[in-house]
């Protein structure tokens, strides 16, 4: 059985806990808590040596790190890639974006505001700003479709939902961004996930 | 053939002319200045809306954004991605540690000091201190290897070499990175690189 190692406050965990789930992957969780610092061990780290959640442990011993990295991994060959070749290409995207656009935005002010207590007034204003560009972007992406990409839930729909579920921790309205909200409710029903909001 | 809307000052846009290079995928280069923020004009961003290079377009018109996702287009089926399993997924492992922990440190130096003329010294320590930390895990996992996954060139050496072969415009110096100093060489006659450093 594959180990995840990872913090449920952590949006990049549940990615992989959603897609094991999905899949009908068995899986033991080890909750590790970021905020003490508790992938700094040295156990951790002789893991990932980036030091980072979620790591996953393989039935055969070996690591494997990065949420996209993991994900891909978990759904080789499944439903939840899409078998077009440019529908799988513009799901990485999406897993790209999500990685290098969204995550460093989004779920940075989230933790800043829920899980550090700083006031959102005391932020760096372009990090609110590109974080509200992110969710614009999906806003104007989602108009009139169901899913990131296609007509099916895919790993795009499954990485992303992860923080933008959580933007509201960070003083974001999903009401401002009516098709992003939408689809948030139509991704939670169909994983489902059961983690509440 | 497909058209790459590129940089060349850009390491990620590089990562899409290698790869293109290496597996004699012809190519139109269109350049697009990132200083001069020509990637924010009504043109380009209906072609990619997150406003970013690098971004192809493909034969039939349709367009793709995210280094990382060009790539793994590019080069799938192709000796450039493992055939196993679990090389295949470190090497994503990889793909995706460059974005989020590699490019926006080591390449956020080079480009406020080298582009933006700003003196080191301003520059904000802990962001020098991650760069430093993301070449000192990459000489760690380098020691004794040939590439970054299994014994070959994968899209992994390409990705990680694109930024860290430039580190120096930051201040960094390979000197003090043996492993990745070696492989860097490795890499760049392997492709090969044109490009001087």
């Amino acid at each position: 059985m594959i180990t995840i190692w990872g913090d449920p406050i952590s949006g990049n965990c549940l990615k992989v806990k959603w897609t094991a789930e999905r899949l009908g992957i068995p899986f033991t969780w080890v909750d590790v808590n970021v905020v003490n610092r508790e992938t700094r061990t040295e156990r951790f780290l002789a893991m990932n040596p980036a030091g980072q959640v979620p790591t996953i442990v393989l039935e055969d011993g070996r690591p494997l790190a990065q949420s996209g990295a993991i994900i891909l991994h978990l759904a080789e060959g499944s439903a939840l890639i899409p078998t077009d070749r440019y529908e799988r290409a513009k799901m990485l995207e999406w897993l790209f974006w999500e990685q290098y656009s969204h995550e460093p935005t989004i779920a940075v002010v989230r933790f800043q505001v829920k899980y550090l207590g700083k006031p959102r007034s005391e932020l760096d204003p372009g990090l609110i700003e590109r974080a509200a560009a992110a969710l614009a972007l999906m806003d104007r992406a989602l108009s009139g479709k169901r899913f990131l990409v296609g007509e099916r839930l895919s790993l795009a729909d499954i990485a992303l939902v992860a923080y933008t579920r959580f933007a509201h921790d960070g003083g974001f309205e999903l009401a401002d961004y009516p098709a992003v909200e939408a689809w948030v409710r139509r991704v939670e029903a169909e994983l489902p996930i059961k983690e509440p909001r």
